[in-house]
């Protein structure tokens, strides 16, 4: 096991009905504003229970983050803030519309130009506290200090994170995900899982524990992810769902043991360059990493077979394979597609997206720094 | 799953050499009293880590917290603190000696008679801060907010919890288990093997995070917990161990499920009647707990069975036998006893214990409240 810190200060209110907690969980007397994405929340009641829990707050309300919150959105919000003295921001959606308000809360107190947060790196030393409603499990950023913002004028992508904008609170009520559209699900269940999968799927540190508690992850999300989307979904998938995304991005299951994020940062390009969904870039890059590094991958995609699909790795070889096949076959199960040729994207992709991740420094990708400039065209390629 | 609340705010600085970041980790400041047990920190160079790590601090000590703390100890140390002016507590210890802080911490800013939060749950609203250098893993009291004091005079063993008293922060070194000897070792296994299963065999709530959590805790113990006291003894496996303990009480994988506690609360009034160790009455009441109540545990032991011991249910009943033989077992493996006759108690040990429950209205334990006074004496009788 490597050594590590490990801090997660967030708390979590979890469970039916929870929302009325922030009333409670919010500083008395803060001037709240309340950051929201397309308005779904005003046709699912969250709105209202949010209205509601906030009726002896003074609070204010900015809509209108979009997926994949792009700078320009957020520094329009800053400047309410800054105009009307907010004190405390209550993101009230996904992982788009929290991690947008993390950029926010960071660029209200920054002094300097805010894009350097993301640009260069600049350091965040305050922010506006942070709480969180969540309105769809996928990407932890409700319990996590990472976000990840765009330029549309631009087409970056780029992540920033700080201890100061993680939420002080998050409210998780698994109810929420009823009105969700499939496709929402289906990110979500995706995200998660290639998450746990970028913390697993490296070399092995013996990190017993930090191993165990992701196969748990993977095992439920491959178990629960197709009864999501069926007729018979009920609370308890739900809530399994919902546990399993925010447990797999927490620092938890990534404390100790080498990372591989790769996926993530390929699929950013694709996301910037021809706007698929998040998660769509994940479920079409993540089995062609598997299969490009399975040399430096071995010991962990036979462990992963073994304990988490339950296959027979007499031939280790073919266990592999079948391995790569059976993931690509559950984000299938999810009704996920797994081709860029699923969404149009042909062969101009590998030069374009490599071109991408070259302006971006990403030449040397994954655990042990092996995924070139040329490896990450293969798995462009592959992938097509 | 049932509603929960996730609250754990203790930052873990793991690894080898890690003692020196208390440095950055204590308020600048701030008057530190060093808190330790009987010593044995000044033979295994602990003690001179922290020296060091504190040099730029005002500092001081209060040693002699014993195994299972007293109030009466604490309470000198309280005195000690109002007099001198410290205002952070560095607990350097095993369980005993971060449980003895907690209270320190709390009984130091308390108004009104300190034993009143022990003997009638009086509220505690303000506390000292606390830091750990943990060098014991066993109780996972590094990164949680309960505390268990005795007091010498009236063979009382009470808990209390409280978020005033949560480690701001803890160091864990798995370094530090070189030199302890094998009893604590075992005790410390045995321990976080027992708060795992508290959590987790009660009756199934579907809590698939939750409950695969638990059993990658088990089953790492039971893997590591031999080898530990073994020749071939490592760092990783001492790593593993101790992140092993430290995740086995943090709050986690009890977050949403029924919890059966009866096997610590018979034990607490063993150890403060007979004075065995804490966790050596656990290894001996666990197995029949285990069989008392196999009847409501039925669905969590067939899972026990089959996922962490790998067992054959083909036959339910024979499995169930097994998998509790198996349990007292592994507390053998690693030196453990696990009859109250190994220690040379006898048949009185029936009422007196009983009795002592009585005393502290211990009449109606377990997750589902099933096991009352008579239930209990069954349970201490086929412990002898």
């Amino acid at each position: 096991m490597q050594n590590f810190n490990f801090y997660n200060p967030t708390e979590i209110f979890f469970g039916e009905n929870q929302i009325a907690e922030i009333t409670k969980a919010i500083p008395k007397n803060a001037k709240v504003i309340v950051i929201y994405g397309g308005g779904s929340i005003k046709n699912n009641g969250i709105y209202e229970q949010v209205s509601l829990a906030l009726s002896d707050f003074s609070w204010g309300e900015f809509s209108g983050i979009e997926p994949n919150p792009t700078y320009q959105t957020c520094m329009q919000a800053v400047s309410k803030i800054k105009q009307e003295g907010y004190d405390f921001i209550l993101a009230v959606g996904g992982g788009s519309v929290i991690d947008g308000s993390k950029f926010i809360a960071a660029a209200a107190n920054f002094v300097g130009e805010p894009w350097d947060i993301l640009s260069k790196g600049a350091e965040v030393t305050s922010a506006l506290p942070i709480g969180v409603v969540l309105t769809l499990p996928a990407t932890g950023s409700e319990s996590n200090s990472f976000s990840v913002v765009s330029n549309s004028e631009t087409q970056d992508k780029l992540p920033f994170a700080s201890v100061e904008v993680q939420p002080k609170f998050a409210v998780l009520d698994p109810q929420v995900m009823k009105t969700l559209p499939q496709r929402q699900l289906t990110n979500g269940v995706v995200d998660a899982f290639v998450h746990t999968m970028e913390q697993y799927l490296t070399y092995s540190v013996d990190a017993k524990v930090q191993d165990r508690f992701a196969e748990g992850l993977l095992m439920t999300l491959m178990e629960e992810g197709p009864k999501l989307i069926s007729e018979d979904v009920d609370y308890k998938v739900r809530a399994n769902v919902m546990w399993s995304a925010t447990m797999a991005l927490n620092g938890l299951i990534g404390a100790g043991v080498p990372q591989d994020w790769t996926t993530h940062m390929i699929g950013h390009e694709i996301t910037a360059v021809y706007g698929l969904d998040h998660a769509q870039t994940l479920a079409v890059i993540l089995p062609r990493v598997m299969a490009e590094q399975q040399a430096l991958k071995r010991d962990k995609l036979l462990q992963y077979a073994e304990r988490v699909l339950g296959l027979d790795i007499t031939d280790e070889d073919s266990a592999i394979s079948s391995a790569i096949a059976r993931t690509e076959q559950f984000f299938q199960s999810v009704n996920m597609k797994t081709r860029l040729s699923d969404y149009g994207i042909g062969e101009d992709a590998v030069d374009k997206i490599t071109h991408q991740l070259e302006r971006h420094g990403m030449t040397a990708l994954g655990e042990q720094q092996a995924v070139t400039l040329d490896k990450s065209s293969k798995i462009i390629r592959a992938s097509l």
